[in-house]
């Protein structure tokens, strides 16, 4: 692949680009719409996307950085956005005809940060059902008749397929880490409480966590330092401190050789074999930075633990989706909340209760590993457009808020791509992005 | 009543003297413990009290003060303490047959703030099984064969009798204002998660908060300067942030006469007709500066909602207790639980998500005015020990985590004290206190 297109650029080089005048932020987004034209009749990531307000947008910024206007971090950056997070001048339809035509009066939080940051809001990608199972349009870029992942289907698609450098997801148990893994980006979910929710559809108050899409983790760190940050109108939004310098953490060298810990989970039966041999390889690459570490076998019952909370809350977050339209949600879906319906207050209360129990056992762990390294999924992409493929590698670390990343390391026998997942101690993000990049030069993957 | 005694000081007083020399701590706890050897084998306020430990506690200040140590805003004031605060040095029984003996290895957080500050811990103080409605044996000290409500019985009641100027108290539903109210004192619960709960029997995360009782205003507010303030062990704690000066704003006048809103709520039916005459006449008492606010009607749900949380939390606190001696616990508790146990996750968190939308609605009412007058109870307290009353005109401000505080202003015709609650801003605490200071001079009781 030739990187001579503006499209391909990362959004740091691109804003670095715009900010000297070197290219201007009309040409990037007409780079990115015309990567659109090209192969989004395929990919199919975009549930709305209007070219003339994309470019609207750009020339808008373009008129600014004449006039002498100080410019932002993502200054004519173009940006995918889920098609769950509230835009004023979009429409946001959650992935349900149940919520077709619907127009948001305001932005979400996030999506008034990047504006305020200068980006380009390209336009809304493809959900799955209420950001749920049941799947999108989108296909998997590197070949359509497989799943790109889900629930942050479009926003994956769109980044791995060069339409913009950058796209928000979310993630309530593996909705950033897989469709990251599947389409071969880097996908970012930082932890619980660091990016704030408010104007985001709710599907779990205790689990709904955001996250980004990049072909580069000076990208993710760049959009980071954009997103997280206290916001009153999510009370779950950790409490107001110092800014984090993301850039800045993510790009320098760790001051010690990380260690990490490999972990392969209780579920490990359920990867493919190319997947183990795949790890068994990354790890004899890294050679002595890398131990195995084994996670009590209590750990498995997180799936159980999971399922409870993200039941019974869908239960309550679209109660009003399933008493007046449970004929128009899919049957994966209306089983969910039927499932949760019976859910008692009690057996929820026990397994929100084993959370901060996780974490504080995680704690331990961090005292001697600077991060873990475990699988993204059981393996590349599945075949087939009706399942956006297994999250069950992703739940622990949703369950626990910790930060975890996609890392695009590796390649399955068919040629797609094979994620590496890293997860970290809460609130240690940027330097889990730090110790990433770590890896990535390792392995000579940066 | 002559207060010539030392242990009818305010803590305020008594701190002064012994800051200035003019008394010992030892003899402000003898005086103390003289006053529980008069009374308490009538008001049988105390769960456990040491009379040796106290007085080593005052004897170790008084070396300190010798000794030319700092002297903390509480040196040598002895405190009650609920008997579901842990203390190192003192058992915790928690009004329940099933953890006698209990002894905890550490102070609860504001025990050891109390500490700190140089408090005496005086004794534990009687609770009802743990902390809901079943009597312990503490009688109302206006009155043996009255109830001095409950669940913080044994604090309300200890103040009242003069055998402490200070005492710690919690509140789910009415806990610190019903017994505040019959027993004649000031009784506080701050805003939710202003003081933190680590170290407290947990009832209900989302409604259980922690209060305060005194003889005066200032001391309510001497005492919230050491209790109010962020604690990481407790996650609903409010964010840090400056500590505020409680007895500096409480003791200032306000820079203009204050508005209240005479509130009868939705079930002011329920009132007896001299709750009614009275709060009449202290209206027209207090002219110009109250007027009538109507609630809407859907308040009365808020019975409801309340119920529903405390018993589904209740059912989740005291699983162990239930499952493994539930023929220990008093038939009116064992029956809560089994009604907690059968509410859904969908119907508590439906009943959780009221809250929010509560507070919303009286932010409105303190645009215009700066506190809520209204009952505390319907009546004086009851004839009888079998039950603590009813706490049902405290549950919506429990509800809305609102700062609220019984003054004791009035009398019944039985001689016995009628409470005035009332009831703040969320956060405001300290201008709370102010304005009531401020009403307890226009109506000459201060």
């Amino acid at each position: 692949m030739q990187v001579t297109q503006l499209n391909w650029l990362s959004a740091a080089d691109a804003g670095r680009a715009i900010r000297a005048g070197a290219i201007s932020c009309e040409e990037l987004a007409e780079a990115c719409l015309a990567r659109v034209r090209e192969v989004d009749d395929q990919v199919q990531a975009w549930a709305f996307l209007d070219p003339e307000h994309a470019l609207a947008q750009a020339r808008a910024l373009d008129e600014r950085r004449k006039e002498g206007a100080p410019l932002g971090p993502l200054h004519g950056v173009p940006v995918g956005i889920k098609d769950i997070f509230d835009t004023a001048d979009m429409p946001t339809e959650d992935g349900t005809v149940l919520h077709a035509g619907r127009t948001p009066a305001e932005d979400a939080a996030v999506v008034a940060r990047l504006r305020a940051a200068g980006a380009v809001i390209m336009g809304k990608t493809v959900t799955t059902e209420l950001a749920t199972y049941a799947p999108g349009k989108t296909r998997n870029p590197h070949h359509p008749e497989h799943t790109p992942g889900g629930s942050s289907s479009g926003s994956a698609a769109a980044v791995a397929a060069g339409m913009v450098s950058l796209a928000l997801g979310s993630q309530t148990n593996g909705s950033v880490i897989r469709p990251a893994a599947f389409c071969g980006v880097y996908g970012f979910k930082p932890t619980h409480g660091f990016i704030p929710r408010h104007g985001v559809l709710r599907q779990s108050r205790t689990l709904d966590q955001l996250g980004v899409f990049a072909r580069t983790i000076e990208d993710v760190a760049l959009a980071c330092e954009q997103l997280v940050g206290y916001d009153e109108r999510d009370p779950d939004t950790l409490p107001p401190r110092a800014r984090i310098p993301f850039l800045q953490i993510a790009t320098e060298e760790p001051p010690l050789p990380p260690l990490l810990a490999f972990v392969r989970t209780p579920i490990w039966d359920r990867t493919e074999p190319e997947t183990r041999e795949a790890f068994e390889e990354l790890v004899a690459h890294t050679g002595d930075r890398i131990e195995e570490f084994v996670l009590p076998d209590s750990t498995r019952d997180a799936l159980e633990w999971h399922r409870t909370i993200m039941e019974a809350e869908m239960a309550a977050s679209y109660v009003v989706e399933y008493e007046k339209g449970r004929d128009k949600l899919s049957d994966s879906l209306r089983a969910q909340i039927e499932r949760g319906r019976r859910i008692t207050a009690l057996e929820y209360q026990t397994a929100l209760a084993r959370i901060p129990q996780l974490i504080e056992g995680f704690a331990r762990l961090f005292e001697r590993y600077d991060a873990i390294l475990t699988p993204a999924a059981a393996g590349t992409a599945p075949r087939g457009l009706e399942s956006t493929g297994s999250p069950m590698f992703c739940t622990l670390w949703t369950l626990a808020g910790m930060p975890a990343l996609n890392m695009p390391l590796m390649q399955g026998a068919n040629g797609l791509p094979l994620g590496v997942q890293f997860v970290g101690a809460r609130g240690n993000d940027a330097r889990l992005l730090r110790t990433a990049r770590w890896l990535a030069t390792r392995v000579g993957a940066s």
